[in-house]
């Protein structure tokens, strides 16, 4: 065994010492393939136990928890049976302190009975962390060898104010070596499910955290997200996500990949089962001003009149683009299912829904690849070098990952100079402004007055794949690039009947084809259906209230009854209308 | 004469032919240093010409122009008069473009006799524009022979935001090649000098600006930033400057150098001869929402409760931290003289100072310079490539800057790797949060129970010197990386008697024995002193409203009784208090 090797040994050795030895149960087989009925059914949690981590909103969690309904320690218990049962059946958690955050817990407990007062926003509430953010004492590897034994001399700035906010910070999650798949494997922990299929992917870089909320093992996590790490596995798992503009959320004293690329860089975000998790999270963190702790957050205070769309006509008449694919890979007949879901249901709900054209998707694409392409290779080899553990090359479950033949070929092998890396910026400012007056040319058309409010679009062509599909990420790529924030919201499920295979188009390329080609609903049993809430750069309050509109339409029932569009010049549309 | 000095000598001649004959006058002789007074008796203005430019409250213009007292037509041809005026003594402007602006004006003075209502709350001002900022129609050249014959296609954003505003562009204003000196040279329009005293800089690289303002040539001004390029010449020619955060005015569409470099980028700013003339500019650029037209502007209305300095304790006993010197080069007399008038006025108007300590100056301007650095010489090089006009070298008067064989040495030959240049950004980053847990750690010891409200610095250590003297902006940088908004607020000139040389101090290192070596009262003859106040990253509103106390303090006449600080457990300090 080399050394790497034996690091690796003695790290899952610590990692399963410190499971509580009675949280441990029998797991279902490995063909089992839907675990999300597990927790349920493992007989680990007690009835109140369930009743807890099965409330998904975390509004009302945050009451019980306020007014002392539910305890923080019982809270946290519930969630922490229930993530430890999520990491037996899809190996979702790094780091596991049970005895810290239940010390945490009855602290924030005994301050609420003697102070009668809450510690902050988020008081005695469970968080799942991604394995980037530094808590004192724990070690960080963000899926790396090298790392092991890294221990955080302090906390994250993100950590520091989500204690401040009265969180309790529970476990870690997995990622993939590099930060830059998406897909979640790395040589220190392994590879994470999908617990609604664990033939797929559950996605990544923040793969950990989209098992472990799919399976309700946390109530509200937090990933980050550079090119769709977070959306992607907040979509392959079912759940809501948001990927913020850059520096609205700290990640000052993280631990990255590719540090020092400031360009299109990767941003903090919630996950969360409940869109007013996401509320909670963003307004919890903006209103304890992270500017006054990390130098580049941007110092903007929670817009109250923006959350009630003061921009938007307060919310009435809302006028939605629908990009029904990115012009490179159309998208699996799940994913189109759901688009016409959403749109059914905004158009019912009163809402104008017109055809999203996309411009400059695929230079938008390269253009970020090109940028972290710049030096990303040489990041990896720099990181890997103390340990000489393999650099992870497919996330094909049958992959040489560990043979040091490998080679991620992703990136180019030699980087390039800054003069390039210069070029490659500037051709980015220049897709970002045509992309921006594309947007509010939309004015011209939309008969509100407004640019388009907000643009709904896939999250990927297709939902979960099986492990190693996961190859572009070009639907959410480019939303990085642009800066724009963007909310997940899940739609439905893969039906096997709905989402049958349809006949060849015409294909636009060889990727295109080969998508089409490998798809099957069977393949993708039971996999969930999700949707890109994409809104402008820094307005993550418009978003948020945007995003609660659209998840209503499409949890409400549908009565028959269109409302209708009180708007001089425009009714709502039906069938395709371009922008 | 090669091709490059053809260019030159017809871009020249046309420049000539731009220039209305009857505004050309006879210039006082060479020997004339201070050219201050020359408009007030060149002859060419009105008694109301000189009434309308000699008013330096923008605010007051604003109203005047507002209420149809005096029409934008008198106003703009007063101050294009005049701006013609400092031109024949200063070198300041390279765009003349009299009919059209006029044309502007007029159709404004309609405006507003029609509709009995202003465009915008710029209505009528004449505003010059650094050369950077395209006008369409007008070429653009930045001080490159290789641009001469760039026309431009459409307006920059913010010429856009400023028509939108109701101001109108009457001038571009001179630069130095490259943009990345403090001083302003070129080979197509040549030096600006400084009209305080022509044998000294007016710096750079806004140096048009600052010696066309000074001579009251323009009511306000656009410049840009990335190491000082708008306070240096603010600074050296005695007028009001501010230095905004990032993206907080919009670059889009302007021409610049070094594009691409977007890690301590160059933002744009305004001169002006008054605090309101600032305060007119910011909140009217911002109050058009930049963001809706440049992708990179960031989205944040003016704060209006920031601006009441509700962070600030309401402006009530603020405490100010004054940096007498960075630990590199110790200031000159005059300097140091300014530093302590406004500790002086401060304390007397009721206010606490506090000596500010520096960290890492030294570290974060190698930092800057390293940054720009990584692809500079290529950047310059690629730029003068079509015509082979020569790089200059230095900004000596007797310099070789024609000679071929002169090399610009300030920069590497050769760039640096992407990755390398990552590795310098997660350093500047590491800086940045240095500094700012600095500043949040005053919060101990100012007795305010705030951080220290703003930091007083010097602009330079010494006022304007000779040209082809100004090397290290040492001053002026930090702020660039920190990102902090800065204003420039001028407080004396040089006296021959209170400013004598002052006997050798323990050198700091061999710049410092240089600069101090040179200081002579005599070679500064009139030269203005300044000040840098500087606020906190984005939070340009508190910065403004701070600039206007300290200034209302420097421009009242102390009565002799000082205000007290009405706080419990502190009084105005008096000698110099270190945090």
């Amino acid at each position: 065994m080399s050394s790497w090797q034996t690091l690796v040994a003695d790290k899952k050795k610590r990692q399963q010492e410190s499971i509580p030895q009675e949280w441990i149960v029998s797991p279902p087989p490995d063909d089992v393939l839907n675990v999300t009925g597990f927790p349920g059914q493992s007989g680990l949690l007690s009835a109140k136990e369930l009743q807890i981590t099965n409330e998904v909103d975390v509004q009302v969690l945050l009451q019980k928890l306020a007014s002392g309904e539910w305890s923080s320690v019982e809270v946290t218990t519930a969630f922490y049976k229930r993530a430890i049962l999520a990491q037996q059946v899809t190996n979702c958690v790094t780091e596991i302190f049970v005895e810290r955050a239940l010390k945490r817990a009855s602290e924030l407990d005994a301050h609420l009975r003697e102070k009668r007062t809450v510690v902050g926003p988020l008081h005695g509430l469970p968080i799942s962390l991604k394995d980037q953010l530094c808590v004192e004492g724990l070690e960080t590897t963000i899926g790396y060898v090298s790392l092991i034994g890294n221990y955080a001399k302090k906390n994250a700035v993100l950590v520091d104010i989500l204690l401040e906010a009265g969180a309790v910070p529970f476990v870690r999650t997995n990622v993939p070596q590099t930060l830059m798949w998406g897909e979640t494997f790395n040589n220190v922990f392994g590879r994470t499910t999908n617990p609604y299929n664990r033939t797929l992917t559950c996605g990544g870089s923040s793969g950990g955290e989209g098992a472990l909320i799919a399976l309700k093992g946390s109530p509200l996590g937090v990933g980050s997200d550079i090119g769709g790490s977070i959306r992607i596995p907040a979509s392959f798992c079912g759940i809501y996500g948001m990927r913020p503009s850059y520096h609205r959320v700290p990640y000052e004293g993280a631990l990255n990949t590719l540090q020092g690329e400031d360009s299109v860089p990767s941003v903090f975000g919630p996950l969360s089962n409940s869109i007013s998790g996401i509320k909670a999270f963003m307004k919890a963190v903006i209103d304890l001003e992270p500017w006054k702790k990390d130098p580049l957050a941007v110092r903007k205070h929670w817009d109250h009149e923006a959350y009630q769309l003061s921009e938007h006509g307060e919310g009435k008449c809302l006028c939605f683009g629908i990009m029904w694919d990115d012009g490179n890979i159309v998208p699996h007949p799940p994913v189109l299912r759901g688009l016409t879901m959403i749109k059914d249901a905004l158009v019912n709900a009163g809402h104008i829904v017109k055809d999203w054209k996309p411009i400059n998707h695929k230079e938008m694409n390269d253009t970020a690849v090109a940028i972290w392409g710049a030096a990303a290779r040489e990041d990896f080899r720099m990181t890997t070098l103390s340990t000489e553990e393999p650099i992870i090359a497919t996330m094909l479950p049958e992959s040489n990952a560990f043979s040091e033949a490998a080679v991620d070929t992703r990136y180019p092998q030699e980087g390039i100079s800054s003069y390039q890396l210069w070029q490659l910026h500037k051709r980015k400012i220049e897709l970002r402004k045509e992309y921006l007056d594309h947007w509010e040319k939309t004015a011209q058309d939309t008969g509100t007055g407004r640019p388009v409010d907000a643009i709904i679009a896939p999250v990927a062509p297709y939902v979960a794949p099986p492990h190693g599909k996961n190859r572009p990420a070009g639907y959410t790529r480019v939303y990085n690039l642009l800066d724009y924030p963007v909310i997940i919201l899940p739609v439905s499920q893969v039906d096997q009947e709905l989402d049958v295979k349809v006949p060849p188009h015409e294909y636009l390329n060889d990727a295109d084809r080969e998508f089409h080609q490998w798809y099957d609903p069977a393949l993708v049993r039971d996999a969930p259906i999700t949707l890109q809430l994409i809104g402008r750069t820094l307005d993550e309050e418009a978003l948020v209230a945007l995003a609660e509109i659209v998840d209503a339409a499409l949890r409400s029932q549908y009565t028959g009854d269109v409302k209708a569009c009180n708007l001089h010049d425009s009714l709502p549309t039906t069938g395709h209308e371009a922008l």
